[in-house]
């Protein structure tokens, strides 16, 4: 299968849906945004031994891919309209890999209803590189952004925390071989450690929750690179600071088991990348409609502390005594 | 200097014009497309060892990097409006190398117009890869494309054809020293060789002929694969043949004078990506019009042939014979 082949029979359907697409034919694809919304686009890419191993199913992959895009776009209350790819090949990506790789595009483009719009397929002398824009739509003046968060303001988190942190832990003890397992996660049972390898490969968009946020978060982000210093980023963004507290950090059963034999458990969650929940701020007065959202989308909002005055931000324990943390998140270099 | 002061210092002042940029500190751009305008969106990756040797300049590689992507735009006829960027770099991009690479970004965004919209920065464990996503605007329903050429419709090409093939094969023999050099720019002065690798590393993406032909052509791309493998998509997409006259390509001084050594001159000319100029059809009856474009535009433009009813694709020589070529153009895989 060549370049165009894969492009005529393995894309193109996938761009099917979008007129504007042009069949994946022309040079660059022709949209019109509907009147009265914004257009909201993110781009993200991952790479090989970076964002992911490289021995995964490819479609895992690719739908990897795509929700660490739509994930910003639930960030930004938007709904999913439309993605580029930018797929950089290295030669072992043979006939089978780019139609399991296709097969993880279909199913996740009908899950979150997006359609390929255009991109870019080509060699890399190294690993896999791919990179994806999400094109998103909002009503206009109604996306949701890091600054708004006001002194006062409940700080909230969708799901549970720390899972993806450990579920790459898994993942690499699992492609180095069982015996070098981490600490953390070697006495886990089969489905703990499922459950959390689940979490990093496949992350949940939250995206139901971000358009059902609009009028009701006065700030909202994603939680990828770890909850500490994504909320540093939501308080720079804001003037503010920030009081969160431990004992209220939702966690799942897995992470429990998980950090109960560590020391320090409070950096493996909280500095932990790649949850790719809603990390969002609201006025206190509004908790009862944001259960009423989460009875309604079936998803966990938990309230972890409170937006600050004072431009710190602080873990506080059980009894009230500050935590301190070695590291607040990841930064690629 | 880490990923965030990157961002922040290098980054963020080049997305300083476009307020829906955020300052690139937020999970994604918000954008409202100016009403009456379709939006045009191409993404295009570069991979080191693909689309660049690596030892250039670092800006001279963003530059490329923006140019192959607003080449698609000329092609659609549109004009640019802002670009996301995904950098995905190996560790030894330091300091030094950001700042030309920064540099290079700041230089033909102004030169073209276009404002840093968003994207990410990212480690990759092998060589340097990029993509962009350049985002454009046209007026609604007057985008160019490759469909919509008729039989009958003169043959048209921006500037010269050949040039940036011929530029790979001396870049690669500098980087392999001058020894290994080519027979076909081996004999070249220096100027000469200097010319051609200006066009392979530099292209000039052609947006003020493509916004001039958007009431003009029937059908616009740019040639970017070879001129015979993309005049072969035009005429798929717009169901048509053409026959095209060897003597009536436009050829520059150093690619006359690299390829009279060869025998087979027809190939290395033809059949060489990285032209980017633009290849259109448009009626015989325009001629005067294109003309007055080209005058105004300070831009060469070449009637190369003649879209025909056959679905054949011709080289004529100037006694009227066919010429066969063994490759029309490049594929990736």
């Amino acid at each position: 299968m060549d370049e165009f082949g894969f492009i005529a029979t393995l894309l193109a359907p996938l761009a099917a849906k979008e007129k504007g697409a042009l069949g994946l034919k022309d040079d660059a694809a022709v949209l019109s945004v509907p009147s009265g919304q914004e257009l909201v686009i993110t781009q993200d890419a991952i790479t090989q031994g970076v964002h992911f191993i490289g021995d995964e199913e490819p479609g895992l992959i690719a739908r990897k891919l795509l929700r660490v895009n739509l994930s910003d776009l639930a960030a930004m209350g938007a709904r999913p309209w439309g993605y580029f790819l930018s797929l950089m090949l290295p030669a072992s990506a043979d006939e089978a890999w780019l139609k399991a790789f296709a097969a993880g595009l279909r199913r996740d483009q009908k899950e979150f209803g997006m359609t390929l719009m255009g991109g870019d397929t080509t060699r890399i002398k190294g690993t896999l590189a791919l990179s994806v824009s999400a094109l998103g739509l909002v009503p206009k003046g109604r996306a949701l952004k890091r600054s708004g968060a006001r002194a006062g303001d409940g700080i909230f988190v969708s799901g549970t925390i720390g899972d993806a942190a450990l579920g790459l832990q898994v993942a690499r003890g699992e492609g180095r071989g069982a015996r070098k397992d981490r600490k953390s996660s070697r006495s886990l049972t089969l489905d703990l450690r499922s459950s959390l390898l689940q979490r990093y490969r496949l992350p949940e968009p939250r995206l139901a929750l971000g358009q059902a946020l609009r009028d009701i978060a006065t700030s909202c982000m994603d939680v990828s690179d770890g909850l500490m210093q994504d909320l540093g980023h939501m308080c720079a963004a804001s003037r503010v600071g920030a009081e969160i507290r431990w004992e209220d950090i939702p966690l799942s059963q897995a992470v429990r088991a998980a950090v109960k034999p560590l020391k320090k458990p409070h950096e493996c969650v909280l500095a932990g990348g790649d949850d790719y929940e809603l990390l969002f701020t609201a006025p206190l007065s509004l908790q009862r409609t944001l259960r009423t959202i989460a009875g309604k989308i079936e998803t966990r909002i938990s309230l972890i502390g409170q937006m600050t005055k004072e431009r710190a931000i602080k873990v506080l324990d059980e009894k009230g005594g500050k935590i301190v943390l070695g590291k607040s998140g990841w930064r690629h270099f």
